[in-house]
């Protein structure tokens, strides 16, 4: 697909068929998260897959918005690692949803969709993932990414507003 | 481009020729950057693009990793736009890093390249571009993104790292 459909067209994925994710797929999506930039290069990330359905089912428990991993056959829970962290902590989030925003695309090319659900800041939602995936401490949990075969594809939308743009110098 | 080769192959470019970029390329970068998914669709992003030489000439006076700004000739300012944030401030970082992300792989599909500089969460940064651009209290600019035709085009970088992915509960 080519790069500027993938991106204009991609919308927020929450109804998937039960069919697994190949694991070439999978694959592909984490290369394309670790082609994102980071701050100093420094790749502060690291990539949860969680392909079990008691795992999955358990998620929503603790974060009501992710309802919808009852129905993905997977999810890609996108972790800052503090330990590879080398700026202060000011860039990981930064860094981390770059990766994420990589991986959205690459699965809608692919012909999948996916969902991204935040997690930090939000204790509640870190702490529960920290407990049912065992997470050391220098992994926090960003967001958790829902990934799988649409069995509904929404309508592309026009989120395009010249209001919300500027040319140098404002007012 | 396809897809997966824009993501995969995208690097950060830092040397670029003196064309100016097409007012039509400005715009399809500045339609990628707000298709990016957000918190609740909040879309608490506005976009400063900078094409005047002595406002791009003057950032690197404040900001000493943007020295390639002297070359650009054009470059995108991506703030949080906390008028539209309705999420208590947690997660414009992440949905503004999200439309950056989204621009940067659309930059290198149309022939064009660039570089992300950090800005938020640094306050003579933050400070510098407020001034410079006379930004309002409600914008905080995240980044600078140079934009450019490329001079050189770094090669690909293999960033995989199978060490970065685990697979369901870790430990």
């Amino acid at each position: 697909m080519d790069t500027l459909e993938a991106i204009g067209t991609r919308r927020s994925v929450r109804h998937f068929t039960r069919d697994p994710i190949a694991e070439d797929d999978v694959h592909t999506l984490l290369q394309a998260a670790m082609a994102a930039p980071s701050s100093a290069n420094q790749q502060a990330w690291h990539l949860v897959v969680v392909d079990r359905r008691e795992l999955l089912d358990q998620i929503p428990t603790f974060h009501a918005y992710c309802a919808f991993l009852h129905e993905a056959p997977l999810a890609v829970v996108v972790c800052g690692d503090l330990s590879r962290e080398r700026s202060g902590g000011r860039f990981w989030v930064q860094d981390c949803s770059a990766a994420t925003q990589n991986l959205l695309p690459a699965a809608h090319a692919l012909g999948l969709g996916g969902c991204w659900a935040a997690v930090y800041p939000i204790e509640e939602r870190i702490d529960g993932l920290r407990r049912l995936l065992h997470l050391p401490e220098h992994l926090v949990p960003l967001n958790v990414v829902a990934i799988g075969h649409p069995s509904r594809l929404p309508r592309p939308a026009a989120r395009f507003d010249p209001a919300r743009v500027s040319w140098n110098a404002m007012g």
